[in-house]
């Protein structure tokens, strides 16, 4: 059994589980109350407000506790937006932002806001010039994550940082992923963070808001948590939380070169294992547990099955994966490959040798995933068209319009093309990253009756 | 020892310290993931919902996990107001809701929509009639709470849900105070509930939205929970809050009669046991473990620090245990006196002698407070104006204008007036209050300079 998704969540810490258990007798209480009983819940809570805020770097009054991390996201966005309304309704973010700061984003824009999503870098990182020309006049909010969830890339956040606060505006870092291994470095302005992801318990966020940011809680008013955090405070899971954080960034030094050690090896070791893998993520800036890749001519959730039913608990950005059928929209702002996706993130204290296992079974399985599939894609519905060579994959899911459009390449000469008819939406991605993958040429593509054609043309090779 | 606040929040049930405790392994794990560890959260949540929804009485998929009862409230009364916009943006209250309904209600008010307050017999129970007066065609919501959480007077659900059902509007039921003792009758649409208020532990509220009811999830879309409670499932707390609800109510039959005599007994003693006291709300309609009494003279911070002293935790509606210095918004709408208000609200398991021992208590702590509050109000500034005796109590907060009330009544004729200069929020309610008390003639009220004057008429004896 190897859990390898500490990005979605991590296993609980033994320091949270102690701490929840011991804090369980005396955290039930109102700590508004003034017997004796409140006045231990709130000492309790006044603890964990100083740990954590310690933990991140912020003043215990500028850090509040949330329900979750994407509470704490949607709080903040929401309360900066309306705090500083008279600036202007323009919100950036990055285009591989978490999904609830895409969603916030969403609403805003349907609230007649508007929005700027900056483009990132093929390695999924934005280039800090890039955000500086998004930032405008009206802008009051900018949101950078600071490091990405999927691909585990580190984003520029200092330097965006720097750009924003010339500018005047206030920058949110959703720093959910990254928060176990260190500070946020640069003067960001507001910061969220999930306890879950770093082995606390769930149930926990926490949404800091520098001092002297214009910031007005919605929602209907409540006392608790400055304002900022209604309903009754979770404080067994508050004070599991904060112990956790410290305890993990103990660890963090070691264990972030160790883990670091192991991701780079896997990075390494799949594209010698495994053919026609593209591993993404920018190589060196990145989160050291974390690291992603895809696999041509694979269906992601086949691939999860098979390596669930060999003990490894992975998760993936492909289309198959996900309930709406469309594929990551980190990968796809990328512009890299989403079939065949894997996302593996390492626990802490993950051994050594469980890595080594995974490199084991992953080649095989892939291959057995393949060669399932090889199967009923192995008659591709082909006609010659106006010179062209027409595939009709309508109807067919990722990786299917992929590997038939691998079968017929090399049946029309250098120069000549291929039509790949496909509705799937992962196909808008992937035959262009293939042709990049595969050196041949992606010429675009038209709407066609039922679908979309993607034009690739061969070329040398 | 005697914790006497269970309103407030009840002690963690051992039974919910066992389930917590047992979750925490397989808890922790993203539910919505198709690995093991995903399956085995996704189990635990599927059951805690059928467990929970079951002893509700509704169907699995009625019923989403929210963060607290604060937020289901919010949730619902926002969800509901929106889903149903096109009927028009009255809502009606009753002018006890717990102050999560209130403030939903005024920021309804604040964003353009019509609130209808519902008032309260002095026993803190709406008329079902009246209650049915407010309805109106573009009456999108109405909100009534099951039993109230300050003097535990139960409200007649039944009823008013027929009228509401009658006129086809929803009503949602805000159960957090009894869903310890047993389902709510009648044909409620919305229920929510709070765990920590029946033993569970913090962070676990509860939404009901029975089907048919029309419904639109406010702020950034999220997947979880039916797209009605968004971030990370807390599937511990869930399964502790689900597996103590049904402990709770397999000891609810025993505990619900066993702790009516203890309150029926406290609500007869101190009377009896302690001069000037009113004891207010429903004395046969009401929860089993809560009971309210409020206590002429005296300081209620005051008492609550001695009572603190002697052992015994319960909280009080007076002004002066407030941050905002104004008496409890129940009490104020049933008329009754808020000045040293205590609450008492028995957990489950309450042994009799700690009754006992705070019947002993409780009236020589009054009668100390008493005494110590004599002295500084011993020598009232009183002067005569215009046939009417006038005591100028501006700048003394609650119980003093009272006390010096009470002092110089006497001291005019039969028939002859007291005007009490008062600029504290209390007064206006304890006035009339210990007037009714006192079988004195409460006359009314005028703006005065600094303040305002109450005019209090002698009657014969």
């Amino acid at each position: 059994m190897s859990y390898f998704d500490a990005a979605s969540s991590a296993p609980l810490h033994p320091v949270a589980r102690q701490a929840l258990q011991a804090s369980l007798d005396e955290g039930w209480a109102d700590p508004a109350r003034l017997y004796r009983e409140g006045r231990r819940a709130r000492l309790l809570l006044d603890a964990a407000r100083e740990a954590a805020a310690e933990a991140i770097g912020c003043r215990p009054d500028e850090l509040v506790f949330t329900t979750s991390g994407t509470r704490a996201v949607h709080t903040a966005i929401a309360g900066t937006l309306a705090g500083r309304h008279r600036v202007g309704r323009h919100l950036i973010v990055s285009a591989v932002e978490h999904s609830s700061v895409l969603h916030s984003a969403e609403m805003h824009r349907n609230q007649g806001g508007t929005v700027s999503e900056v483009p990132v870098l093929r390695t999924g990182m934005v280039s800090p010039d890039a955000y500086a020309e998004a930032l405008r006049p009206d802008t009051a909010l900018a949101c950078l994550q600071s490091a990405n969830h999927e691909v585990g890339t580190e984003q520029p956040v200092a330097a965006v940082a720097e750009a924003c606060r010339a500018a005047g505006v206030p920058l949110l870092v959703d720093a959910a992923q990254s928060l176990a291994w260190g500070q946020v470095e640069g003067g960001w302005s507001l910061l969220t963070g999930s306890a879950h992801k770093w082995g606390g318990p769930s149930g926990v966020g926490l949404l800091v808001v520098r001092k002297g940011v214009r910031y007005a809680p919605q929602g209907p008013a409540d006392e608790r948590e400055s304002g900022r955090a209604p309903g009754f405070e979770n404080i067994p899971g508050i004070v599991a939380a904060a112990a956790s954080l410290r305890a993990v960034r103990a660890e963090a030094a070691t264990e972030s070169a160790r883990l670091r050690e192991l991701t780079d090896r896997i990075r390494a070791r799949v594209p010698e294992l495994v053919p026609d893998v593209e591993v993404v993520g920018d190589p060196v800036r990145r989160l050291p547990h974390l690291l992603t890749f895809s696999c041509l001519y694979v269906d992601g959730e086949t691939l999860l099955h098979e390596l669930d039913r060999e003990g490894f608990s992975v998760s993936s950005g492909s289309s198959c994966t996900s309930s709406t059928l469309t594929p990551s929209h980190v990968l796809k702002a990328m512009g890299v490959l989403s079939e065949g996706n894997v996302r593996v993130s390492l626990p802490l204290g993950t051994p050594a040798q469980d890595v080594d296992r995974f490199l084991d079974v992953l080649p095989r399985t892939v291959a057995a995933v393949r060669e399932k599939l090889g199967a009923p894609a192995s008659a591709p519905v082909v006609t010659v068209q106006d010179d062209s060579l027409v595939v009709n994959a309508l109807g067919k899911r990722c990786p299917i319009p992929v590997i038939e459009l691998a079968k017929v390449i090399t049946d029309v000469p250098v120069g000549g093309t291929v039509r790949v008819l496909s509705d799937d939406e992962a196909a808008r991605l992937d035959i262009p990253a293939w042709c990049e993958m595969r050196n041949q040429e992606y010429v675009g593509e038209e709407p066609t009756e039922g679908g979309t054609a993607y034009m690739v043309r061969r070329k040398a090779p």
